[in-house]
C-alpha cells in the first residue's frame, strides 16, 4: 500500500490493552491468543510500529481496559456477557502482573493514557475522545488486542464520532483465526479507512522521519 | 431457549431500518440481500415480531439509517468507507419509495422513532438513548438490517451504554452468510444477552400478553 | 479585544435557535425577550456576525431545539422543567411560522443544521460533535437564544467535550437582565475562552477576508 | 416541600467532591467557599444527607473532579479557562492531603466512584451515565461542590442525559452569593425537577426507612 501518508499534526498511534495478561508468557489468556498471535507475530509487530510512532514523534495515546478490582460489578444489575466473562476470570486484576502493561509497552512522559474502558469501546464511558480532541487528532492507528472485541469495537466507535482509523492487521490478533477474519476481512473495511500491515505502517513513519517534520 | 422472560415495562422492541430499499422487491438493496433474507423468513420473522409486540403493549422504538439528501457529505473532511458506499448509492434517498419505511412497519402512533444515525449505531450521534431512558427502558430486543453493520453496531453500542440485548437471529439479513456467521456466531455472544428466534420472541410476548400485564 | 483572532480552518459560525418565536415581532416568545434584546441590539447584531462570516467565508453551523410535534413527551415517564414548559406553549411548533428559522438567518447552501436538541445542549442527543468533526472544526463561535439556557448549556458542553467557544455577548438575549448577568458574568468566564462584542467578531473576520485566506 | 418522594429502587445520592480542598480547613480553595458554606451549613447538611442516604440504603455515588498529576494539560492545544485555574492552582492534587475525599464523606464499600472527571460535569467523559445505567437509577439526590460549576453542569448534563435531579440547595456551596443565586434561583429550575433543604431530604429518607423498604 504505497499510499499510506501519516499526518504527524493529526494523527496518533492508539495502543489497546497491551496487558501482561495478554501478550505476555504466563499471561491468562497467553495461551488461548498464542497460536494467532505467533502466526502474524503480532506482539513483534506491536513493538515495531510503537517505537517508530516514538522516533518519529507521533502522539501515542493508550486505551486500556477495566482492570478487575474486588466488588467490581457484584452490584450491578445488568451484565455483559463479555463483562461477566471478565468478572470471572479476573482478568487484568489490578495490583497483579497480569494487570500491568507489557514492560515494552509501557507509556512514556508525554505520551496519553486514557481512562479505562468497562467492556470493549476505548471510546465508550471515557475521556479519549476528548483527549484526542485537545490534542488536535482526527486520524488514529490502531494496534493492540483483541481483534474482534475491543479493537473492532474502538474501530467501530472511532468511525461513528468521526475519526479516520488505519487497522494494523499483523499487530492485532484474536483467540482464533475466524475471530481475526470476521475483524479484519468482514466487518472493518466498512469502518476503518484503511487495513494495512506493520511494515507500511511503519515505512511510512520513517519517511515521515526522513522528512524532519517537527510538532 | 424456554427461559426467554420479557419484561413489559423495561423492556422495548427496536426496529432498525426497515427502508424499503432494504426489505422491498426493488429495493436498491434487495437483491444483494435476497438469498440470505428468504433462507431465513427474515421479513415475515421481522413483522411476526412487530405484531406480537404490538399485541402486548411493548413498547416499539426504531432506529432509522440516515436518508440521503443532496448535499450530504460533499463538505466533510473525513468519511468512513461505509458512508462513501452510502454516498455513491443514494441509499435510502430522502423524499423517495427506497428512503421510506416499508408499509407493514410504519410506526403507529405511541411508538418512539428516534433521529437518524449517520453510521451503523442507533446509538451514536442521536436520540435514542435519551428517548429510551426517557421511557424507564433498560432492555432491547433488536431486529432489522443488515446483521453485520446496523446490527452488530447497534447491540454493541447497547452494551458499551448499559442495555442488555436480546437479537432475534432470524429477523436480520445481510448479503452473505459469512457476515451473518462473523455476527450472529463469532462476535454479538459477547454482547447480546440472549441471540434468539422469532418463535420464541412471539412466544413470550404472547405469554406476557396472556399474563394481562398492563403498562 | 484587540487580540481576537479568527482561524478559517478550524473555526466556525454557531447559530443557536433563530426562530421566530424567539426573535420575530409576532413570535410566543418575543415579548418576553424584546426588553433584553433591544437594549444589546441582539437581533442585528446576530445579522452583522452572520453575515460576517458567510462573507469571509467561515464554516456556518446550526443547533436548533426541537421543534414541538403532536405527541411529544406524552409518553416519557421523566421530563425536565424546561420541556415541560417547552411542551404546555407548544414551542417552535412544527409546521407553523414560529418554528420557522427567521428568514434573513436561514440556512444557506454548504451550511450544516444539526439535528434539533430535546433540551438545551446543542450537543446533547445530537450529531453536532460529529459534523463538527467532520468539518474539522474545533473552535466556536456562538451566537443566538436564550443565553441563559441553550446558550449556557451549549457552550458548557462545548468545553467538556475538548472545544474552545467564543461567545458573542450582545448578539444573544435572555428574559431578563439578571439571566444575561448570570450566564455572561457569573458562569461563561469559566467555560468560554473569549466573551466579546459583535464589532470584534465582524472586525476580526473582515481581516480575515482581507488576508485572502482559503478553505 | 411536603412532597418530596424518593423511590429507593430507582433513586441514588450523587455526592459531588467532598475533597479536602474545598472543604477542610486548610484546603486550598477553603478559604474561598468558607463565608457562604458556613453561612449555609454546607458540609453539616452534606453529612446529614449522606448519613440519612446510608442509613435508608440508598445507592451512593461519587463524581469526583480530576485531581492534578504532573503532566497535565501540558501537552494540550486547547483547554478551558476553568481547567487553566485548576492546572495553575494544583487543585486536588494526587497523592496530596488537598486531593483526598474528607474522611467523614469517604466511600464505603458498595458505594459507587465514578471515573474523574477533566472539567464541571460529572458525566463528560466518565462512566457515570453507564454506572448509573447498570444499577438501575434514574433518579439523582444531588449534593456537593461548587454550585455555579460542578454542581450545575452535572445537573445541566443530568437533564440532558434523561435523568431527574433533585439538588438540595443547603448542601452546596459556591465563593459568593451571586454564584449561588445565577444557580440556584437563576438556572437550575429549568433542569433539577425539585431544589429542596437538607432537612426535606433526610425526611424524605426517613420516611423511606420507616416504611422499610428493601432492595
Amino acid at each position: 500500500m504505497e499510499n499510506l501518508k501519516i499526518e504527524k499534526e493529526s494523527a496518533a498511534l492508539l495502543v489497546i490493552d497491551p496487558y501482561n495478561d495478554f501478550i505476555s508468557e504466563g499471561g491468562k489468556l497467553w495461551d488461548r491468543l498464542k497460536a494467532v498471535a505467533e502466526a502474524n507475530h503480532c506482539v513483534p509487530h506491536m513493538l515495531q510500529v510503537l517505537n517508530a510512532a516514538r522516533k518519529a514523534g507521533l502522539r501515542v495515546f493508550y486505551a486500556l481496559h477495566h482492570r478487575y478490582r474486588p466488588g467490581d460489578f457484584e452490584t450491578w444489575k445488568y451484565i455483559a456477557p463479555i463483562q461477566k466473562a471478565a468478572w470471572s476470570r479476573k482478568t487484568f486484576e489490578h495490583g497483579t502482573w497480569g494487570g500491568e502493561i507489557r514492560s515494552e509497552f509501557a507509556p512514556q512522559p508525554g505520551e496519553i493514557v486514557a481512562q479505562e474502558h468497562w467492556c470493549s469501546s476505548g471510546f465508550a464511558n471515557t475521556d479519549l475522545d476528548l483527549l484526542l480532541k485537545r490534542h488536535g487528532i482526527s486520524k488514529l492507528i490502531v494496534i493492540g488486542l483483541l481483534a474482534h472485541t475491543c479493537v473492532e469495537s474502538t474501530v467501530r466507535f472511532a468511525a461513528e464520532l468521526g475519526y479516520e482509523a488505519t487497522v494494523v492487521k499483523d499487530a492485532t490478533a484474536s483467540y482464533t483465526e475466524e475471530q481475526m477474519h470476521a475483524t479484519l476481512v468482514t466487518n472493518l473495511p466498512n469502518y476503518a479507512n484503511a487495513i494495512v500491515t506493520a511494515d507500511e505502517v511503519v515505512g511510512a513513519l520513517s519517511s515521515l522521519k526522513a522528512l524532519g517534520t517537527s510538532a
